[in-house]
């Protein structure tokens, strides 16, 4: 049985919904099973937003996640409510800008936001890069898969910006690893 | 305690995650909590797509919805699917199109997808008139919050359009509960 449980935390409008639908849809084009789930509870008007996925070869019973294995935080204010959930042994994932110091995990740290921002140029495709990084260290889902999932969902018009996104993550993602 | 478990039932393309999205949304501008789930197995490639949101003014411990309250369906395909797993005594919306005679639950039938096709000319309303047909139907939010929830998450200069979608809409739902 192969399965990820998968966290990916940040602020409202960073598009961590569409990650993680994305994300899902990619698992199911990979010809495994997937549950994305969106919680809000009383944090999710202190603005810290996360969004959840599990990928599995087999059915998923309990869709929600408890300790995840991969944790994306792109914000230190989801880093501080979130990270404590990554399992001994799980994927570490954080933008260059949170301070993740006190991890007892390994951290993979890349400059997701500023390089949506500033290289690519377009913060709206954020989400985008960080899938890049996040698949590049963590094989979740096959590339192939995830680039179709990406631009079945995306507007219209965006693809070529959507697809140099991804390819962003997947370099940053590759220079993390190393 | 005051809880509601939706199921949301079409193909494909009709929007319903988003639909989902939205719903959960305006549960927590309510001041409610809640928990909006995607499933995705072997039966995502056959055709009928579901998302499931839980609505509850107390903590949700388990995410998935197991028998909902609420069940809405905008393709045959999906109503022979899903429709099952409505409670006794639980709310059926069905778009016209859909044969539902062999419900045991009384069904609330309104032609959304042929009035977001053709009386508004936009197919990509369909999701926005169901919400307004099932919350005038169901009470599950407020329509105050549906409003705000649609208008966050829409696309910027389509918010006249979906406005007078959730407006047919309400006047769909309060037409099947004369």
């Amino acid at each position: 049985m192969d399965k990820h449980e998968i966290r990916l935390s940040g602020s409202g409008g960073q598009g961590l919904i569409l990650a993680g639908i994305i994300l899902a849809e990619a698992a199911i084009i990979d010809g495994k099973n997937a549950v994305q789930t969106q919680s809000y509870g009383p944090e999710a008007r202190g603005g810290a937003s996360k969004a959840e996925v599990i990928i599995s070869t087999e059915k998923i019973d309990f869709p929600k996640v408890r300790e995840c294995d991969i944790f994306l935080s792109l914000t230190q204010k989801s880093y501080d409510q979130y990270s404590k959930g990554l399992k001994e042994g799980g994927i570490m994932i954080v933008d260059s800008i949170v301070n993740a110091n006190n991890a007892k995990n390994k951290v993979y740290s890349a400059p997701i936001i500023d390089t949506a921002a500033h290289v690519i140029g377009k913060a709206m495709v954020t989400n985008i890069v960080a899938l890049g990084a996040l698949v590049a260290i963590s094989n979740a889902v096959t590339r192939e898969a995830l680039e179709q999932a990406v631009l079945s969902r995306v507007p219209k018009g965006t693809e070529e910006l959507n697809k140099k996104a991804l390819e962003m993550g997947y370099i940053m993602g590759e220079n993390a690893i190393k």
